[in-house]
């Protein structure tokens, strides 16, 4: 699957005991998460309470030159964020960290995830004469903390109110004066989690891989519904809005597609939990077949979870152009097939005059899919079994995930998965039950969302469903 | 003088009657304004009530590039903005035009000046539960209007009743989803006009030279107080503000350096009144010399003026290199004496074996003066006397002018006229008195502000003096 | 006249008796001669024989950022060069400093000016199986130099040897490992000078205003024919290609239009030659009127000699937006009559209700000429009189002036002055004879070229006109 | 290894029957090539004789932005180049295609290898009188082609004798006016292979991926010696330099690390002599595991054909961190540990509490290992087994690959591989044997270079041994 299903944002915090480069960690961390969000990126720096910041358009290596890194302030606390928009990036005012200025101080907020009531909790802060500069729904969560601020004792309890009333998925870092706030939804719809520097910082994080990037030790995720304070009197933990052990809904998507595999998500390794979405395929669709191919990055580890169950050799496929990126410039129309090869080239001797077995991670609309099942064949494979290591788009996403329209999901295109098969011109297609997707992670402490795959949510979908892009599903499997 | 007094802001909008490249024509018309600020700029589009916008840091023509402008999108209005900014810029939430939604709709404003009240007007929001995400006062006057519209009937009403609650100066332009609105503070501290083009598009701009840029005709200046409505029903006035004719304060530095010579302002032309300026000076601090030269770029015309009324030959006594801008980096310590001969070099037959009079539009610190001075001896100069055309600073401006602190100031620093001319090098010096400023534009329609010079101003001064950078004048002159 | 006629280059070079940041004096003489090229710029260190270099397109500004310029090796010695190139900058081999390696070692060329026999020059070494990276004919320069290096005991020879075979103008600097070598053609067609900074370091240059912007006191000019060695034995000069005093053909449009006023070249101060040109002007072409106003900025000087010498009053008409550069976006077609104003408006004050005399220092195509003339009348004067500081352009320039196509000068066009005054809306119009240009400066030490205005060269025309882009001229004038 | 030895460059061109946008089928195949140089890249494209060319330091989505490609001309040939320099890149003459004018008209060129008597021919060329604009042997070759075009009836024979005087590693592109030539030296020591699109388009290219990017079928390896020119004839091939079937060096490292894996090379698969490198490993140094795990990108085949020969499951150890480029900047001192952990993340899950053999292409200091070997303790690795894929460097490479000098190479400054375990911290040890690589590509149908490992070179070192940087080799294994 290329560039078709989106994640919306990566959240960073530290909170260190000195005054000291806590923009240089931050920035790191923001390199770990860049896979969570390319289009934007931004810092906030506090030094004993002075706010500065910096954000804008592009990668981290793009926003943040040598000089732009250098010239950011030393500070005791920061957090950073990367986003993905889907509008275009074209509201500046809509990249994070949002920094405000309200009548208790300084505050910053980094916001990963979706809210579903944001349009009622946005009508009624205008109605009481608020106003807001971008169209996120980040700025609805600051609104409302700020509000409640002004009707309780401290941010941490303005945190614990807010979260009564805001609805959907959000993990975020909320940097005060004098404190950093974790907070996680209670359905704990986006990860999050914390750690400790070997010199006594602290720091959360959307993904463990970033803790790694700065040398700090993981100590847990944030719970569902948990607030986590970080402050001079150590770390603070409240629950309030914890759902129960074992309750919560993490996006099964984390760790099919989105989070990397290095990244423990809520007590489960994102590269096991491919791994073991591999061996459940093999179980569900076997197939006799002569090597089993990962399409990179994310199908390789379910392609060697199929191969390890199946006793199909694991074979390297695909070779992706790592310098591909935002620079480079699409060809003319006459080009464009030649452009998915320049992307992702066939190892001929992997597949040649071979049964070929192809893990994908989804197919949104196909075109892709069909396209690399014709490289395939064109190196001399024999017969192509695509196998996806995830269930089928049928439904959208209300919690953070930006997928396609129905009328551009192959799986709503179509009746059956014979049907898709033969579109995307392979030999035979499965893909993973819904059931394995619930079980890829057995031992995970908290339970799944897979929404966009049966259409139940965990929570109430938006009431306005004018804007909802699904009309119809066709798909009957 | 050089970059040493800075003016705030330019501002410009356009109503149209029909969708049209609006963008394009803001575009120019910053291009026309950019000597009002040059750290940051912005252009807001409104096309049927739908806003998109640009803004950046750095010129119009960094900022908005090939692509970028290209980008933007047609529409039926647009604003646009650029900023000096005295805080170095790093708060991209105070990129100017401010875009906004509200409960009633969207809402772009851009503003020239400075709130006097500015603190208390964000306090009373904030006490409320209002959020900031930038620093300037532009946001107060967003918040005012948008907590007044919710009591009134209409956007009007709410600009009404807005500026009965600002205090301090103010030019601007407020779009809303169907009108462009223009006000002005009652004292008109800072200039704003407006005029038509050929095919019925209504214009607003800080100065004339932007209408000339478009090719709008000019029609009139936003009279003090004034609020002028363009919409399909074409132009509407409310004069509730209105102080009354030849009431108001203009800025007088307005019309000494920050306004380009090509603009007419309340009436009088820019290039006119430096003209007059020279001419006061020549009567005020006449001397037997042998030619008047000015220091580009605004000391060029009050030199002519002093020349006219003196009799005294004109000439041209300095080249300014136009090539140094943002991207210059100045040398090492030892050069710097060089970057100014760089930036500025003598013409040496003008000068050589001659008694010189300099004109210089102000004095600021007097390092640089002294540095101009020095470089006239060098070139051969046998006296050098030292005219200014306009009274010396010494008192701040709480209405848009960022002046240096007292502490800098080189008439704060010494008792006397004399001593100011030792420390400059001078054989004389001269600064134009206060009445004559007064006089400059006599047929000016409205007052003046001289408070920089007199410390007397038409508006109380903030209370908070805490940060006031003026501790004390030395100046007894 | 705007962007119309371009002079190819400048060049500098710093001789230091000790390693220091010589590639920053170079970067700010850059800066002072940066009007005589905009297209690309280069600079070449020499630290004790150790060439680095580095070179681009654009201007010095943008070519030599913060970054670029600090990574430059101190040395003992620096040149330097800007660029105007006709065919686009497309091929980077052109850029100069022209760095080289021969037998003998290192070697570096910055050359300004226009060789009529570089074809012949190429072809020889061409058969003897040299290779050109570039088109310029500093490569052939160059070439020629090392030959006879081969063949002498010395560079100094070796340049004198050259200086016999090549035909045409040049001014250049050349630096090898131990010395720096000014040398200039034997009719003095572009400028060329030197001069002595405090610290001990000779600096050569285009033109004066480098020096000062160096710090460096200006000596002499190097003379036609002459060449002057900078080495540790100081200063020698070989003059066996000298023509002898007040011989030699500087290209009068140095003193119109390239050169900035600031300097003085072959003893005539830029400034004071069009000075002299205004007051030939007023002689030659007299006319009752109320003003006297010239186009900036190379009209500004002619203007006050006209006034001066008429004593019509000298007034100031335009201003030109200083921010108008590359970066600038041409708007669409509908546009461009507002781009002139937007580039060049007119002070309404100056010109109203009064007949103005407009002094131009050149007409070309008389395109933009006529649009000012227009923007002019729009303004309310009564009568235009256009006065040109220079003769018609009706022949083309060998020496490296670029020159529009005859069928685009309006000199070429049409018959009689009357016509063209016509064309371009005038009330009358006067150009400047060619006698006066040759007394513009009567105190020159050397003589003028004067071919482009009669066709009459110094040097013979190159054989090959086939490229000749002069195929008639209709003036008859 | 992490960017410790360098190839030095890729090329490509391509002859097309008709005018069309060949800049963009370079485009696309130098972004395939990009792995064989990241400094700089050009692109020179011929229409009917008349050349034009763009080049620039950076990667090719640098230089080659939107505006630079689509301002490319059409043509009906082009060259192409990437680029790895030694030097830094600060000589932009030695970016690469080389483009000349001579007497028999234009010639671009683009070389990929190292001369062994590059100073000699320069030499020669320089006593005659000829000049080098760059440091690189590329203008040796064509010099020498220039000159033997004189003395000859055609370029192809001018290339054959050219063939006959420079002696080292070399694969070339050349192009004339109306010819493409590609050349190998006599050894094939850089690879060269050339194919056909599908619309009668000939292209020639470093490794066979970038035919695949281009969608052009690969027809065969060009031959040690060989030359085969493409014209409006065909093609047609010289073998007066072939040293014969199965004769020829081929450099190991190109399949080891250096060539992509989707590429086959003089008839053998990198992916598979990587798969084979591990095979032969495992039987060479077996040892008792859980798991074997690579270092990407080059690592990973070798890890599979390992885990494939010795039955040791095969296992996913690193993510590494794709966002990493040329923009990223390198933290502080303290820091650089965790950017390590930036570049490379190990998944904890694969090596927790296991016995790991880790398989790296090659080890140069030993620094990277070591904190690699630290990183996989860290996480919980039981013991790690270093198993590297080629046999340890020992001495300098004559022929295109930048190698350390051997004060830092680590198999230089210990005497046996139990040294070397020691300090990288590993448990043990193994190196490839010299006699494995000549075997990985049995296959083959041309012989090695291994004098990197060995000190056998097939042709002559350098006489100039002053700049060797390899002093002594304490290895004795």
């Amino acid at each position: 699957m290329f560039n078709s299903v989106h994640e919306e944002c990566g959240v960073f915090g530290i909170f260190s005991n000195e005054i000291s480069s806590v923009a240089n960690s931050v920035y790191l961390a923001l390199y770990a998460l860049q896979h969570r969000g390319q289009e934007s990126c931004g810092i906030a720096v506090n030094r004993d309470g002075v706010f500065s910041q910096y954000k804008g358009d592009g990668l981290v290596g793009e926003v943040f030159t040598k000089e732009k890194l250098s010239a950011m302030e030393s500070g005791n606390m920061a957090v950073g964020h990367v986003r993905y928009s889907t509008t275009g990036g074209k509201n500046i005012n809509n990249i994070q960290p949002l920094v405000i200025r309200h009548i208790k101080g300084n505050l910053a907020l980094a916001h990963n995830g979706n809210l579903t009531n944001s349009a009622e909790i946005r009508k009624g802060f205008e109605l009481a004469g608020g106003i807001f500069h971008g169209t996120s729904d980040t700025e609805a969560i600051a609104y409302s903390i700020v509000a409640n601020r002004l009707k309780t004792e401290s941010t941490l309890e303005a945190v614990e109110k807010t979260m009564s009333a805001i609805k959907g998925a959000y993990s975020c870092v909320l940097m005060t004066a004098t404190k950093m706030i974790a907070f996680r939804d209670p359905n704990g719809f986006r990860p999050l989690c914390f750690g400790k520097t070997d010199d006594g910082s602290y720091c959360v994080a959307s993904e463990s891989c970033a803790l790694d990037a700065v040398g700090a030790h993981f100590i847990r995720d944030v719970r569902p519904g948990e607030i986590v304070t970080f402050s001079e009197d150590g770390v603070d933990s409240v629950m309030t809005h914890f759902p129960g052990v074992g309750e919560g809904n993490i996006c099964v998507f984390e760790y099919i597609y989105f989070a990397r595999p290095d990244s423990v998500i809520d007590g489960v390794s994102v590269h096991s939990a491919r791994i073991r979405a591999g061996e459940f395929l093999a179980k569900e669709h076997p197939v006799d077949a002569d090597v089993v191919i990962g399409i990179p990055d994310s199908g390789i580890d379910a392609a060697l979870g199929y191969s390890q169950a199946s006793g199909i050799p694991y074979g390297i496929g695909f070779i992706k152009n790592k310098y591909i990126g935002r620079s480079f410039i699409q060809p003319q129309q006459l080009m464009r097939e030649n452009a998915v090869k320049l992307k992702l080239n066939v190892i001929k001797d992997t597949v040649k005059g071979k049964r070929v077995i192809m893990i994908d991670d989804s197919i949104v609309r196909g075109t892709t899919s069909s396209r690399i099942v014709g490289l395939l064949r064109d190196a001399g494979a024999t017969q192509v079994h695509v196998r996806v290591s995830s269930p089928a788009f049928k439904h959208p996403c209300y919690f953070g995930t930006d997928i396609d329209s129905s009328e551009n999901l192959i799986a709503c295109r179509y009746d059956t998965v014979e049907d898709i098969a033969r579109v995307i011109g392979a030999d035979s297609l499965g893909y993973l039950s819904v059931e394995a997707t619930k079980k890829i992670a057995a031992e995970a402490d908290v339970g799944f969302c897979t929404g966009c795959f049966t259409g139940e949510y965990p929570v109430e979908a938006p009431a306005d469903t004018s804007k909802n892009k699904f009309d119809q599903c066709m798909g009957r499997f």
